[in-house]
């Protein structure tokens, strides 16, 4: 039946803690909703500066909002997101260039590991504050997903390719095209349209939009406290 | 069992269409949710002043989504939004202030009317692209909630007295004391701590912190294509 299922692009970076959300989201429901998922690892810097908009956490309320939503949203969802000590470093100072470079790399070599790897990066800084910017982090990344040494400098190395710049570049630009202003954006491809969503937060009007029904977070740890 | 009910408090303004659909969704859980609402008119501009916050209308891409997503939650809510012609005068050269003021006063003097007005004034902005800022706008608006002239007339005096624009002053820094920097906001009580949340889309999550579920838009016409 694989031919009916609906295609479902997300465009994610894992310096966005939202992204995860939405990134958990829809791989739990790939296996409740008739859609196909289709992972495409983006530059939100990129796409900050092609839409000309700036990180909601510029505005210091808003910032301080963002801290409580998303700690609930991580107890309700069951995604152990954690807040780094410091953010903005992790954001802004270190960023996430070279980690998107290798999940890009990753996502032409042996697409079927672009989930693992993401989360394994999300799980770095959204969850254990660890670095994801020195050699020696992807060295032990790619360790954690299940790569041999060998394995890994050959990811690492491509990464650093030309044809990677590129790649992940052009999928940030596709973003762009489609009207992108952040991430998480979806693109779900319904009776041959594109209907765009931004955000983690669109999910029940997603489900609605592709003829099918939001179930809530599918797991039973969202019994807990938010 | 009116003393167990939980509190919910929604700071809203007319000029905000998500708000109108906070308004709504929390209008509906009242009869199914063991809460009382309680309707906050506050005034938006002075929320964003005093959070240096600025509109996301402000981004091109993101006021041209925001449309898309609107007219999405319209239908999907059941709720006739629709954009007017020119949403950038109507929000930001008319604005709302002498509209949230006649709220005011009427919530002071006939706050069984708050929600009904608060109503109208959204049909006439954001559903018929009518004006609420002439006083004859304001006489139309007090007859389609079925006042008389006199108390029409009444109302529309009250809402220029020092009383009404100290007491919206008021609601409008309670929000920002709370950590508001949009609207609409809700603030519930839940175990004597306050609960903050910003925006129409945290609804799912306000259920879970109130012990509820959430059962969407509780309307047989969200049916309809978005």
């Amino acid at each position: 039946m694989s031919a009916s299922k609906k295609l479902v692009e997300l465009f994610y970076d894992v310096v966005s803690p939202y992204s995860w959300i939405g990134f958990e989201i829809l791989c739990r429901y790939r296996n409740v909703w008739n859609i196909d998922v289709r992972l495409r690892p983006g530059f939100l810097g990129g796409v900050m500066q092609g839409a000309e908009n700036k990180p909601p956490g510029f505005v210091p309320r808003k910032f301080e909002y963002m801290k409580k939503d998303l700690h609930r949203l991580g107890c309700y969802f069951n995604i152990p997101l954690a807040q780094p000590q410091n953010p903005a470093e992790v954001m802004f100072v270190k960023g996430t260039l070279q980690a998107m470079r290798f999940v890009t790399a990753t996502n032409i070599l042996q697409p079927e590991l672009t989930e693992v790897l993401s989360r394994e990066l999300w799980m770095r800084i959204w969850s254990r504050d660890e670095d994801i910017t020195e050699p020696a982090s992807f060295q032990a990344v790619a360790t954690a997903i299940g790569l041999s040494k060998d394995q890994a400098i050959k990811l690492i190395e491509f990464s650093k390719s030309q044809e990677v710049k590129d790649s992940l570049k052009s999928t940030t630009q596709e973003a762009l095209d489609n009207g992108a202003f952040g991430f998480p954006f979806i693109i779900a491809h319904v009776n041959s349209k594109k209907e765009v969503f931004f955000g983690s937060d669109r999910m029940e009007l997603l489900a609605h939009c592709l003829g099918e029904k939001w179930l809530g977070p599918l797991t039973s740890n969202s019994k807990s406290k938010i």
